[in-house]
């Protein structure tokens, strides 16, 4: 039989998503889920919401939303763009601006799915290893350029390894790129706010700087598909009215993402809850034997004890119930990438490791 | 300032939706909505949801959906994917079974969107003018297989005349053409059920014909942006393990279009009401001079009377306050897109043209 695949998607490999088991009793630190529930602002606008409102079309260009977010980073409406979930706007970046056989470029290890867009757009992948304590790679954008890359991907706080790469190494990155910089800030919600980090401010220096946004873990509403681009208006505009679906995010959705930074007090306390737990959970794996890199973000990189087995251990977890993830990768196959729980969970998954270490 | 975009991006016009106002008191009979509410089904379904569950990635394949799906058409799980609309089955067609460069295939007039989703991807649209009465183009496979399209796209009922090709015809079509041919059946819920229409059975004789599906008009639910492909595994896989984004559509979407789809009892209803409206309306429309083909979908194409100027007519129903689409296109620039509403909105609509023709 005919495929009628092209060659580059016969050749390629999907992307390989973290378990998501229909039991709600798992404990669930696979897929960096945030712990706690998403504000009562969103379940209020959910009980608030009109069924007959589906039978129409929602806003094509969400600029309720838009508008809510714009305020919420001191921007203008038309430097957003909101996409379903963060990944469609890493897909609209690479349909928008990277041309079929020209290489983007990343970090190793980084975010699995880049290469993975890259591949459906026939677009190879240049992967530059970290530096050592996962720091930003100082050749980063001289093999970008020299390979021609149009779009260099960094995920900021990293994943899987939680380490927060500064602004100024950023600003430097930018402007050294000849292409785009896409920093995926997914988990940015998480990072300490003593730190001062803000990455709005590259958008005004660079006219190259895109940043990547989700509710799905500062939310706590990965179930909503929700993300946002923020960028100057010249990136923003071909992706809004050209190589986006017409109608990309659905009216509950929009209602729901708009309820929900709308309530950054509640964000607030969530985020400081789980920096928390982090921290707590960090000490513990470390007395444990695991060796755990500082995290800005909510997961940590557990390296096991040169006694155990990685692998071993995520399965021995999960026969107890506890889902975390691990990397079957060189330099990350003795780790296990565990995110930061709810304290009750977090005292489960620590009582099963305690056991299968003793 | 430099762009960035593809070239390719950079030449192509974005698509143009219909008006979509804020004002929910607008007659809007110009983007082909249900002029009735969704199911009381879906409501329920809303009412319970537990906005805790958003906490959590959704099901990544929709799979409660897709079997509730299956089981209405008869085919199995593997036949189908769920997509973000039936926008997004569309685009996932051209990434993963199109090359840059080849071309789509459609016919002239049709749904505008097919040439902009061919641009993203840089391939050109080889447009073949329909036949007198907005019949098939008997030199349609011919013309495509001359080109070397890899896709065929037909919109059955077709969109903007509501026009019924037969199954036989698609039979015949899919037999002739060298790639892919695309039913979009966005409308197929209106056809009326005494003619037996089901295209369900070409996917069984053929090895490349796919079928969307949308909740968007049968269903009353444009807001939620669901639809769905059906097609043998060999076509549906790719879509679904490789070019698809991994959450594509939302829990609370599927979960309400999963309560939707399960209550055909009200769908039916549904549809005959309108192809009840549709009826009434035609003939309203023919006696106040206008020539109405007959439609096997929600909306109608009237040619104005040959005193009247479609356009003029449009603006003055818009200062009304009633929404009709007009396409400033050779061969539809003297006619009305008009979508079939609800008794009251057809009735306003009938006394504003016969003001105006009077």
């Amino acid at each position: 039989m005919k495929s009628y695949e092209r060659d580059n998607i016969r050749r390629m490999t999907g992307y390989s998503w973290g378990e998501q088991p229909r039991d709600v009793n798992v404990v669930k630190l696979n897929t960096n889920e945030n712990p706690y529930p998403p504000s009562p602002a969103v379940a209020a606008a959910l009980a608030d919401f009109d069924v007959a409102r589906l039978r129409r079309y929602p806003p094509p260009l969400a600029d309720g939303f838009r508008d809510c977010a714009a305020t919420l980073h001191g921007v203008e409406r038309d430097w957003l763009i909101a996409t379903n979930g963060g990944d469609e706007l890493l897909r609209l970046l690479i349909t928008t601006f990277l041309e079929p056989g020209q290489p983007l470029a990343t970090t190793t290890p980084s975010y699995s799915l880049y290469p993975v867009l890259a591949a459906v757009q026939d677009c190879p992948t240049v992967e530059v290893p970290l530096a050592p304590e996962y720091s930003l790679p100082p050749d980063l954008a001289a093999k970008a350029n020299a390979a021609g890359a149009g779009l260099t991907c960094v995920v900021n706080p990293h994943a899987p390894s939680g380490r927060l790469f500064a602004v100024t190494e950023l600003d430097a990155l930018a402007s050294e790129l000849e292409g785009l910089l896409l920093i995926d800030e997914a988990y940015v919600d998480f990072v300490d706010p003593d730190l001062g980090h803000d990455a709005v401010t590259l958008l005004r220096r660079h006219d190259n700087v895109v940043l990547l946004r989700t509710l799905s873990k500062g939310y706590a509403l990965a179930g909503l598909r929700f993300g946002y681009g923020i960028a100057p208006p010249h990136l923003i505009a071909p992706m809004l009215g050209k190589t986006r679906d017409s109608y990309n995010v659905d009216l509950i959705s929009q209602v729901l993402a708009t309820a929900a930074i709308d309530d950054q007090d509640w964000a607030r306390t969530n985020w400081a809850r789980v920096r928390g737990e982090r921290e707590s959970l960090r000490a513990q794996l470390e007395a444990l034997g695991f060796s755990v890199p500082p995290s800005q973000a909510n997961f940590l990189l557990a390296r096991v004890p040169a006694t155990a087995d990685a692998l071993a251990l995520k399965q021995r977890l999960q026969a107890a119930g506890i889902l975390v993830r691990h990397f079957a990768t060189p330099g990350l196959d003795d780790c296990l990438r565990i995110s930061v729980g709810s304290e009750e969970e977090n005292r489960s998954l620590l009582a099963q490791l305690r056991a299968a270490l003793s």
